[in-house]
């Protein structure tokens, strides 16, 4: 047990932080959650990671002694190289925070610092879907839709933090694609993310000639109607609901073709809350990658959900400390 | 100078083969050049090359003994890792031919493999307009649309040997997009290629209103006609030439607006016959990429014109073979 070394990662998202300590073999200690509040400004949401990163060790049964590193994990807009978070759109009012320098400085352990979801992908290609492979793409679903990308053991950041941005891989045209939340028309975001598919059902819905449960639904649940609620109609048979999930498959599929394209990788993973749609949604995204990515790489790519679920993020988080202490020492 | 090793670049196009001593600095000896005559045969073909980098190193007043390894660059398909070309549609009709095997037992020397488009992105990252970034972008154009990738100081190669197919990033639906040569519809290469601006001014002439020396160009020169002359009729003040090119750039920003999702590179460059068309070319696809990309990395990303013209397939293959050699010393 003495050669196996402990780490805290640190997942800050939106609205909650999970922290949990994390091994040598990627196996996890209970993790804790606690209040993000970002609206009470940067110096109180540093406050609540250390205290968060204190807690995860406290309920491991550790000390911080038994602690070699942390890992933290914030959504961008971020200089990972610089450790700095600059202005993300999930944290305001937070602007320019060195957040690797304090918690150093508080918890007295070197940290590292990444970008939320290149920690969920590293997360996912240590112990998770991506383990056994060596270069690695997730695409994460949620209300927007993020990426990382790993390649030999390397996330890939880019040059200014925003590598494996694979929600604003573009699939259509500007003049014809939908808007993003960004602000610009066309980005893979715009189709697949939860509010990408409930904006298609709501224009899919009115123009629909056959029964669909659907539209009950709409007028229901009216702004609180969520991507769910399209992909539980279409597990339970509803022939709109399927053809809004089915061509979320498809949507998803065009931007794996673009990664493919550039990063050519062993395996591309989706995670995030439409897995719960089951093997039939990840099938119908690998039929549409073999019929418009590369057919060499597409016959090849393994295609599969990830697994850590939303653990991803703090697991990956304590991976790259375990990774960072690792290239110190060789 | 007994410090500076030397080393053979060979680059093996479907027409034509070019060979070159290539220094430690990057500095070129006179190029030789071959026809390839794929049809001959791969024997014929693996023949030719040896002939190739035989007479590039007579041709540098140096025998054999003096070059440290050889890299040679051939188009896909083909699997770098294994050595291998599969099928490539250019040299038609060698298949599962081991070209570094067979180099390496008529010559001699330590052979480096590498795709054609790869070696060209790493001759522009070693000596070229990327010499001075650490990540780097390459856009070939010519009849198609090639790429290459190089993040700190690896090719980016991919598993299956399709890192950097930059023509088949996704641009626009596949309900919507243009054909393809490779079949489907939708890639930027349908778009961007000296075949892809032919097929548009085809479109856009009958069409235009205006007055276009394109009209008569294209009944004049018939199949002839090249994009080439497009981009001359636009430089010669012709309106619809200049929408044309204008709308080239537009598309290739938008393929570059998927390398910066992806990669985020530090410098997207474009070479082959198009940068002919001068700085207002690129003017254009940076204003593009402004418009279309991620705000933060497009602000910053470096855009410019490749440097070394054709050379940069012998001289990126010589500068992969160095590397090969140099990570065996370390």
């Amino acid at each position: 047990m003495a050669d196996v070394q402990k780490y805290v990662g640190l997942d800050v998202g939106g609205t909650t932080m999970k922290a949990a300590v994390v091994d040598d073999h990627g196996t996890a200690f209970p993790a804790i959650s606690l209040p993000t509040e970002p609206e009470r400004g940067a110096e109180a949401g540093l406050e609540t990671m250390v205290v968060g990163i204190r807690q995860a060790v406290k309920s491991a049964g550790l000390t911080l002694d038994d602690i070699a590193a942390v890992g933290v994990a914030t959504p961008g807009l971020m200089d990972i190289k610089r450790g700095l978070i600059l202005d993300p759109p999930n944290l305001k009012p937070w602007r320019n925070v060195e957040v690797p320098k304090h918690i150093q400085a508080k918890i007295g352990k070197p940290v590292a610092f990444q970008n939320d979801a290149n920690a969920a992908a590293f997360g996912e290609y240590w112990v998770g879907a991506g383990r056994d492979v060596d270069s690695f793409v997730l695409f994460t679903l949620g209300t927007g839709v993020g990426g990382g990308i790993v390649i030999g053991d390397s996330v890939l950041e880019g040059e200014y933090s925003h590598g494996g941005e694979l929600g604003h891989l573009r699939i259509a045209l500007p003049t014809e694609g939908r808007l993003c939340g960004c602000g610009r028309r066309g980005c893979l975001e715009a189709y697949a993310s939860a509010t990408g598919v409930i904006g298609r059902t709501r224009e899919e819905v009115p123009a629909y000639r056959g029964a669909t449960v659907l539209k009950d639904l709409l007028e229901e649940k009216g702004e609180a109607v969520e991507a769910k609620d399209v992909f539980d109609a279409a597990a339970a048979g509803d022939a709109l609901a399927a053809k809004i999930v089915d061509d979320t498959a498809y949507y998803l599929a065009l931007g794996a073709c673009s990664a493919i394209a550039t990063v050519d990788p062993r395996m591309i993973a989706f995670g995030g809350g439409m897995i719960a749609a089951g093997e039939s949604f990840l099938q119908a995204i690998k039929s549409y990658i073999l019929r418009f990515g590369l057919d060499y790489p597409a016959k090849q790519v393994l295609i599969q959900y990830a697994q850590l679920g939303s653990d991803a993020g703090f697991i990956g988080a304590a991976g790259c400390a375990r990774k960072m202490i690792q290239s110190r020492k060789s």
